[in-house]
């Protein structure tokens, strides 16, 4: 029998090898040979697999968001038992997804040096917004949650609030960490969350426990 | 008397040409082939003010980082003669920041653009850097107009908040300008700018048209 070699894995090992590049050296230091030492093949093997340094930070990309979507949903596994305090799910849930550990700072690079590449490239566009429709979504599920019963409006602009917020202060956190250290990040993310569940709905109206809306494995890296 | 060039003219001259190359086709358009035929002149000619693709670019940050303080300035002024309402103008202020009309959406595009550049390279991190610490006083400035008397370390909450928002909103409605359309982006900020407001002062205590912070020349492009 030929042997068969399984390229989804090849690929994926391709993707941890970028993921490490990036890690120790950033961004700008992918290239396929850079990728092809790291992972101890040869340029040419990394080539039948990924042409040109774009199509790796693509895969790379992918993987980070598949990644975010990981970190979440035993958070949410915890939460649907726990049947905790939704604010602290919440938090727990953004910090998850913000640029607080190794990992999450790798993704979070790796989606501003994107960014670039989104403005005129339709592929990286589509690769970036499917990533943002899904935090779009975990955004909703959680205000949602803090803020029960809902008002739809209200809903989705504090979905969409909750969201560029997270990015914004995301971006800062890798690209000015001297000004927003892990700390910080957590701080406002902590009090926004804090003031959507102490938002326009009565007091008392808001039952805790109840985040039916947080029910699937979501989110991205960041 | 020999012809005397005015090099600070000239190299303005070529940031408004990479600024109509990005308005047109983007910033990965941005070359010093595509500058040269924009400006009309030679390529040798444009290397002469910047050898490289990347030194024009940054050029072209610090144009709009300086365009950006230029649209607020009247803002400023009008405000200051108006005695108007607090809120009004901090939203017409952020609004002539975020990405809404032409030109400002340039600015944020080649800001995006940028932070690509801004996570691995020590030059540019300074460019960006500088222009979000004048973005960071304006928010400051702002938030202080808003919430007066001032409690310190919640108007520093505000406006790294209002910063963080901000950034987030404008990079949405240039990566995913469907789902942020301009009314979005004027919604939010009206929304967001009325809430610190509204916020923990005491109903009453906050004296309209007080906004002796708010009192130079600042902000940057968006």
């Amino acid at each position: 029998m030929p042997k068969i070699v399984d390229h989804e894995a090849r690929r994926a090992e391709l993707a941890r090898a970028v993921w490490r590049v990036v890690q120790r050296e950033g961004v700008a230091a992918v290239s396929v040979r850079a990728t092809a030492q790291e992972a101890g093949w040869s340029p040419g093997t990394v080539q039948h697999y990924f042409s040109t340094r774009d199509q790796m930070l693509e895969f790379a990309m992918e993987t980070a968001i598949a990644a975010g979507a990981g970190r979440v949903e035993p958070l949410l596994a915890d939460d649907a038992h726990a049947d905790g305090d939704p604010v602290t799910a919440a938090v727990g849930i953004l910090e998850s997804l913000a640029p607080l550990d190794g990992d999450s700072r790798v993704a979070t690079e790796l989606w501003v040096a994107f960014l670039a590449r989104v403005l005129v490239d339709e592929r990286a566009r589509a690769i970036e917004n499917r990533g943002a429709d899904e935090l779009a979504d975990e955004c909703r599920r959680l205000v949602t949650s803090l803020c029960h019963p809902p008002d739809d409006e209200q809903i989705e602009f504090e979905a969409v609030r909750l969201h560029a917020l997270l990015d914004g202060v995301s971006l800062m956190a890798v690209t000015r960490p001297g000004r927003m250290p892990p700390e910080r990040v957590r701080e406002i993310l902590r009090r926004h969350v804090a003031q959507i569940a102490s938002g326009p709905a009565p007091a008392g109206s808001r039952p805790h426990g109840v985040r039916t809306a947080v029910s699937g494995p979501r989110g991205r890296s960041r």
